[in-house]
């Protein structure tokens, strides 16, 4: 086939090295993943959030100043969170099995309490997965700076560096393949594991000291704990238990039979990041490390536990990569929850549009730059980050939990009532987790995303309202529309700017579409080359074609033609065609000499109904886009194509 | 005319709001100007350089470390470049005779040494028109913050607004009305006579103080003064003289007798500019300003003659208005030189075209966008800026001398062998200094504008070549190409997405072109869709037109279009319509909802020659835009126009 010579665009040709062959649609197919495997690819995003949550607990409690009695209460507090993790997690069992295709929260919400919840779900999921790359990012690369300092003023530029590559990746399409993700999951538990063990047998023989004291002002204690700061410090733990919804959206990857192997590995999450959290935590209570801006809290731990050797940066390393993993989390979830949105017509219909590589593109890049846009906004800081999270989380959390109460009074399948008690607890319990954090963080910086989730389901609403107009019209009568009668007469306008080999070649074409009126228009914004055109029109025996001189003294062209065009189309049975030559050139830098005048056009005329721009091409350099001259008269507009002889 | 009731795009009502209402051809009109205000009008330039050139001098001496020694010679070297203050007076009073239309370097080297030294001279100028910019306006903010101290770190952002508040109101076509020039011009004029007058009278009653000294170790002598370095400050000193030629590219702007006039007025900007120049730096040599950070020389001179008050206030805002006003005069000269080039075919075309306002808005944006960067890039830094200064100048000037000298020999018009010495000398003098400053200030910066003119000819000359072939080519048989039969076939593919409105659209225009092969296409991206469309399609008796399904399991819509185009057009006898159905929506956000197909499939059959891409809108929301239904039944394709029901 010709065009298969045909050089692809430089942008392709660069696209395709980037991100590899562009892959057909039956390259798309799932792959199934065994438990262990999918436990790494599920849980990352998890069990990384044990890596900040203790350390965010302390955070609150020392900066609001109660000193010491910060450790005291670190513990308790995780129990708390921990508490809420088991309901989750006897929560997300029931809705595993009840929903084994696709279990997110935007589909059970939709499913049962309605589209418009399910854009509440939707908006503050979304929100939270963008948080998810900042914060994950970010302290991924606090981990980096906590094993080597001096690179604690280049946190922006890695945290950006590793959302890139996370982005390209993802363009590419990671396959789920498990192995990517073995290493750092089980490298992470490994080490957390690894901690907590040697700790207690440290701790049991005396050998676990408390962390060197950086601050001492910290430590001074200017008031004491009250409910709130507790509720406050709670909050801020909850970012442990994010990413727990993560299995029930995959279950359709699991290797049969399905749900019954996600609910395990559920549960075998669940219970290594409650072991996890509770024994970072505990240990904290004993190492006393103080948060500061060079070393977490996790790297504190690992010193006392582990050491300073090779162990403690194989632990940083982990945790680092993790934490990066964890940000890939969100961008195999943002862009599948965006398509459905998109499907539903509540996001722009892009985001459902399957890219080079089978991924969701669109959803991809728009991810991509909000998490960069934060990790800028934000510097990189977790703390900062850290207000703004979880409240989507657990508002997503609250709604599907009460879709799935719903869910088991609607259908009131064999043991509803176990399923509802579970749910109805979940919902209760994360209703009141979602409070807690709105209120205790909202000077925090939680206002903002308060205010946004509103606002965000406004613009969906009316995304939507939209999409639905559109449809509307464009469906109403379209069948008869087709069969619809051409207009009584078709004027077309071939635009001259000077009589030459473009000009020739749109008004060759203007005459092989046999119109009832051909014209050529100039548009005269110089008299003296006007005059000039209208010399040699007459000269060469043009004149069958009539040419129509346009007066343009503002010059502007764009809006010459579109009074001309309207003027034709006024009588209402006129089908308008304005043929603008456009020339071709052999390289890009050749067009910067000219103006585009011809998009120009274009654009002008789009308003005006039954007017048709049509570009007619010629191609500088290019022998078969010369026009032949055997003909020395030009043949009368109305002729009839096959009594006319070949041109070439 | 219905179009009248069409409204303004909001891109074009803003430009109005800026620009004013759009100047027709018929408003281009000369105003002609007396002697004293055209003095005002034309030696802005000239005269402002007064306000650095003594400081550049000193700068250069002081920094190479001679101490003391650099008030000897600051006024000698002041002196010789007042000699060639004189000569390129008397230099150019011959041009002005000789070129009473316009004797810019540009047209006297183009028409005595010809087209290609031209380009030299031209680049030469329109570079140091673009250093006049960023360097007038980093003195102006100069003067502005030797005054207000504060500002200092300001400089930047208020250099920026000077320069874009300079380009709107010359985009908006600056009158040259001289009243706007008259006061700063005639201010700064008086300020520095009435400096150096009371300076002499101080001097007299020995009340003549030397400026406190800032920085002591500035003043201690590490070496002693060579050649090389008064050749260096001499250079330096070169810029007062740039502007010199401004009243030559004026001359019909005077009133009669043009040329006589402007030779007069040359002769008083030049003797005023001489005697500012030297009056300046002989009481810098009484006075010994320290060039510093914070205050200029001028600033220096300025306290220690007229004081610290208000006059002191006066002397800073004058300076500063000429100084931007000096950057004001490049925005007259570029455009208007970089027009010349481009009528000449080696600039962009886009520069020749007048604008909104009959200015030629593509070189004054140009031009402020140039002398932004350079401004951001130097950091408004007028000492970094002038070792780039004065060479493209001095370059021209002695093109410009060169020229003229020829001219006088070719010619032998009464008196040309005195010209031929006056310009002969001005061509060597020139010649002279352009060496110095190309030697002495290169490894300061100079070797960037010596290495860039080169360049930017050749690219110029690449420029020329592109439009020279694009040129002959469409002439070429253009008059028989015009007239050349159509091509035998004529192939129209409808792009079908879906049977909606839009859809209908194009296919009765499709109809309506009564081609010898009309089909609709639909790219098959998603099997189901596709399956879909075929069922509706038959169902609906739609199978008069054919539907082709063209498979395209990579979704690339573009190529699969460009790839059936190409195989229909392999005959070499075929005209190919593609009609693509594109949506004209009601508000822009819309428009953000959906992808711009249609763009992408136009630009992918662009290559093919005979390939015409036809956009067919649909308007929503509009009555007139909406397809009648009446026949429900579909016309055969190639029925005539007047057989055909009228649609509406």
């Amino acid at each position: 086939m010709q065009t298969r010579e045909l050089p692809e665009s430089r942008g392709y040709r660069f696209k395709k090295r980037v991100l590899g062959e562009a892959l057909p649609n039956e390259a798309m197919a799932h792959q199934r993943l065994g438990k262990p495997t999918a436990l790494a690819v599920f849980s990352s995003d998890a069990l990384s959030s044990t890596a900040y949550a203790t350390e965010e607990i302390l955070k609150t409690l020392i900066f609001a100043g109660i000193g010491l009695a910060a450790f005291d209460y670190v513990f308790p507090i995780t129990v708390a969170m921990t508490l809420v993790l088991v309901i989750l997690m006897f929560s997300y069992r029931q809705t595993i099995k009840a929903y084994p295709s696709a279990g997110g929260a935007y589909i059970v919400t939709k499913d049962n309490l309605g589209i418009m919840p399910a854009q509440v779900a939707g908006v503050a999921l979304l929100t939270d997965y963008i948080l998810t790359v900042a914060v994950s990012v970010s302290a991924g690369v606090a981990a980096l700076y906590s094993a080597f300092n001096g690179l604690r003023d280049y946190a922006v530029p890695i945290a950006l560096m590793f959302i890139v590559i996370i982005a390209v990746a993802n363009l590419r399409g990671v396959k789920e393949s498990g192995r990517i993700f073995a290493v750092p999951t089980y490298g992470f538990v490994l080490s957390v594991f690894a901690m907590i063990i040697i700790g207690f047998i440290k701790l049991a023989t005396g050998d676990l000291h408390p962390a060197p004291i950086t601050d001492p002002a910290a430590l001074e204690a200017t008031r004491n704990a009250g409910l709130f700061l507790i509720l406050h410090a709670f909050a801020s733990g909850g970012a442990a238990v994010t990413g727990v919804e993560a299995i029930s959206n995959g279950v359709p990857a699991f290797k049969a039979p399905e749900w019954k192997n996600a609910r395990t590995t559920l549960t075998i999450m669940g219970t290594m990041l409650g072991i996890m959290f509770l024994g970072l935590s505990f240990l904290a209570t004993k190492i006393q490390p103080l948060p500061n801006d060079e070393n977490t809290v996790i790297s504190q731990i690992a010193k006392a536990t582990v050491g300073n050797g090779l162990a403690f940066y194989f632990v940083q390393a982990m945790t680092m990569l993790i934490l990066v993993l964890a940000a890939n989390t969100s961008f195999a979830d943002f862009p599948r929850l965006a398509s459905f949105a998109a499907e539903d017509s509540f996001m722009p219909r892009q985001l459902a549009k399957r890219g080079h590589r089978l991924v969701f593109s669109n959803g991809i890049i728009f991810l991509s730059l909000s998490g960069a846009f934060l990790v800028v906004l934000f510097r990189a800081e977790v703390d900062k980050l850290i207000p703004l999270y979880a409240i989507g989380v657990f508002t997503s959390f609250t709604l599907s939990q009460a879709g799935m109460s719903v869910h088991h009074v609607r259908l009131k399948e064999q043991g509803w009532r176990i399923g509802l008690a579970i749910n109805g607890l979940g919902a209760v319990a994360t209703l009141v987790v979602t409070i807690v954090v709105g209120i205790t963080k909202f000077t925090h910086g939680a206002w903002a995303i308060i205010l946004m989730v509103p606002f965000l389901v406004a613009a969906l609403i009316r995304v939507n309202k939209e999409y639905e107009f559109e449809d509307a019209e464009l469906a109403r009568d379209a069948h008869n529309a087709a069969a619809a009668p051409i207009l009584r007469r078709h004027a077309v306008f071939v635009l001259v700017d000077k009589l030459d080999r473009s000009a020739a070649r749109a008004i060759q074409y203007g005459r092989s579409l046999m119109p009832s009126d051909l014209r050529a228009v100039h548009i005269a914004t110089d008299t003296h080359k006007s005059d000039h055109l209208a010399d040699s029109w007459q000269r060469l025996g043009l004149s069958r074609i009539p040419l129509e001189l346009v007066d343009c003294p503002d010059r502007r062209i764009d809006r010459a033609v579109r009074e001309l065009v309207a003027d034709a189309l006024a009588d209402g049975q006129t089908e308008v065609s304005v043929l603008v030559p456009r020339r071709e050139y052999r390289r890009s830098w050749h067009r910067l000499l000219h103006d585009r005048t011809s998009n120009t056009i274009a654009r002008a005329v789009a308003p005006l109904p039954h007017a048709n721009v049509t570009f007619v091409p010629y191609h500088f350099g290019h022998e078969a886009s010369a026009v032949t001259a055997e003909s020395a008269e030009a043949p009368a507009p109305a002729e009839a194509h096959d009594q006319v002889p070949v041109g070439r």
